[in-house]
């Protein structure tokens, strides 16, 4: 045992001399990227905005950057992670709604039928996400995503879904707070849904994530104030909702966005069409066998505008075959 | 010259050793707090909370601390003040719309009446904010406030709004931030308005400010993406609207609050009625001569039902006149 434990701490003593290449490698900030000109535009726009005195540097205080997080941070397919959460909610809800089981929407879910409910529109979606996110307060719903996030898994990789996030871009994330950046999310997704998990899967603290809402009052019953969650949507954080949710949340222009769908094109304009160093990426779904592959016709995620308008734009275009090593974080156990 | 420099060097060095009385004084966090019980439970609550290890400690990013602004960080006598920036825009925009010369509320205020402006009741005030606060830019609209902070004088005071800032709420703020709090701004003035001066004179970056704002939309005019200010209320960020934005913006429940209205009373219960250690402040205006006295009776800041409610609750109230040593922070210049 001593001479086993004398043996690693030689070798890690030595290694600091011998092994400094490995050394070098291991320090690289985003490991999961394979070298090339993507991973290389990231770290050369953070050099120039980082370099004291250069003509690009930008005081820490203005180091705002606004992830999406649906196909961004995290996957959206087959269906938006949330709208799994929903379908999984209706079915532990069911035995306390009786009516629900001869009337669609909900018909369709107990059948194992997410197209089905999907194909009963807007209506159907709107009353699945009614009585899944409102009826509540706050703190009843968390808990509720709490408990989903630990035990649902995702058909395709029978995995958390907080595990199916991005590692290439987790790193960027921490590279961009490294180097003094405040990081965001931006997210057509519901805000109340995302604060449970993204603090631990991404770093990134609620008071940092804005997102799609829906309104909610205020109670005092006795001694115990409540906020409950009203079926009705108070802000849609995407399109032309993006630049006013980053507005109306953060008040800063970010000088760093990403994203992957049209649903983040203004975003990405709103930060980039102005003065001073500026950076866009868009995450192109490229990879079939690791995750999915999918952008112009797709119903989720759909990108096509903003890959029309990336390269005149100077956007940079993540293909994540080529330039993600590897797509997800080792499983956890 | 040399000599003097050295003298100062000496007594420098020596009031280390001799002096140490005095620098324990000049190292008090809360010097503009007079000694007595207010300051106490402040500084008492603050070493609970941080102790490691003790029953009330609280990790980090937990520590969230809200501040209303009008009345609580700065003062809104005679008027709120940004009621009367509004009012200047509406002097320094007169040229460009003559038909306002003879009508309501704008007669009253170029006759220099402005109760008998503020007398047209909410459909004149109404009418005020929207022609001073939407139909530009945000930027700029940003500008004309920047402007405003920089030019416009108080009448009581004859200094700038920006600095009768309450320098004892300053201290506060920076004490929590030396602690490990995240301080923000939570008030019922407009989020716009406030940004663009708040962080030079609390500390408070715009990112951390809630408050009322209006609605905005996205237009991309060729390569130029701007936000326009529309004249729509978004969300009215005053009594029971105050605990919703929290849960809005910062997505978590605070542990210090500190108010000064009945528009303060759903914030200051949901922040303390809660498990754990918790804290809210009252500012009493109790200072007719170095500011203004005014609680129950007052049409802006009325103080009543928090005032009752705060004993019970275990609220501390400050008395303006006692408990604090000076008011606002010495001049600029």
């Amino acid at each position: 045992m001593l001479n086993r434990r004398f043996a690693i701490l030689t070798f890690v003593f030595f290694s600091s001399f011998w092994l400094s290449p490995l050394a070098c490698a291991q320090s690289d900030p985003l490991p999961s990227w394979n070298d090339g000109a993507t991973k290389s535009a990231i770290t050369e726009f953070i050099a120039r905005v980082t370099t004291e005195g250069g003509s690009n540097y930008v005081a820490p205080a203005e180091r705002i950057a606004v992830f999406d997080n649906d196909g961004t941070l995290w996957s959206e397919q087959p269906v938006y992670f949330q709208f799994a959460f929903a379908i999984d909610r209706v079915k532990a809800m069911a035995p306390e709604h009786p009516e629900w089981k001869d009337s669609e929407p909900f018909r369709s879910i107990f059948a194992g039928d997410v197209k089905g409910a999907l194909a009963s529109g807007k209506k159907g979606v709107a009353e699945i996400m009614a009585v899944t996110h409102a009826g509540m307060t706050t703190d009843a719903f968390a808990g509720t995503v709490r408990d989903w996030i630990a035990t649902a898994r995702h058909p395709k990789f029978a995995r958390p879904y907080d595990e199916l996030i991005y590692q290439p871009m987790v790193e960027l994330l921490a590279y961009l707070r490294a180097n003094g950046f405040k990081t965001f999310i931006v997210s057509g997704g519901g805000v109340e849904f995302m604060r449970p998990w993204v603090e631990n899967a991404y770093g990134i603290p609620p008071e940092q994530v804005v997102g799609t809402s829906g309104m909610v009052t205020y109670e005092l019953n006795g001694d115990k104030p409540v906020l409950k969650k009203e079926a009705k949507i108070e802000f849609i954080d995407d399109g032309p909702g993006k630049p006013v949710g980053i507005n109306r949340f953060i008040g800063r222009r970010p000088i760093f966005a990403a994203g992957n769908s049209d649903g983040d094109l203004q975003m990405l304009q709103w930060t980039t069409l102005n003065d001073g160093p500026r950076f866009a990426l868009i995450v192109h779904h490229t990879d079939a066998e690791r995750e999915f592959s999918y952008d112009r016709e797709s119903q989720v995620g759909k990108l096509d505008k903003a890959l029309d308008e990336a390269p005149g734009r100077g956007w940079t275009v993540v293909d994540m075959k080529s330039d993600w090593k590897t797509v997800y974080p080792a499983a956890k156990q």
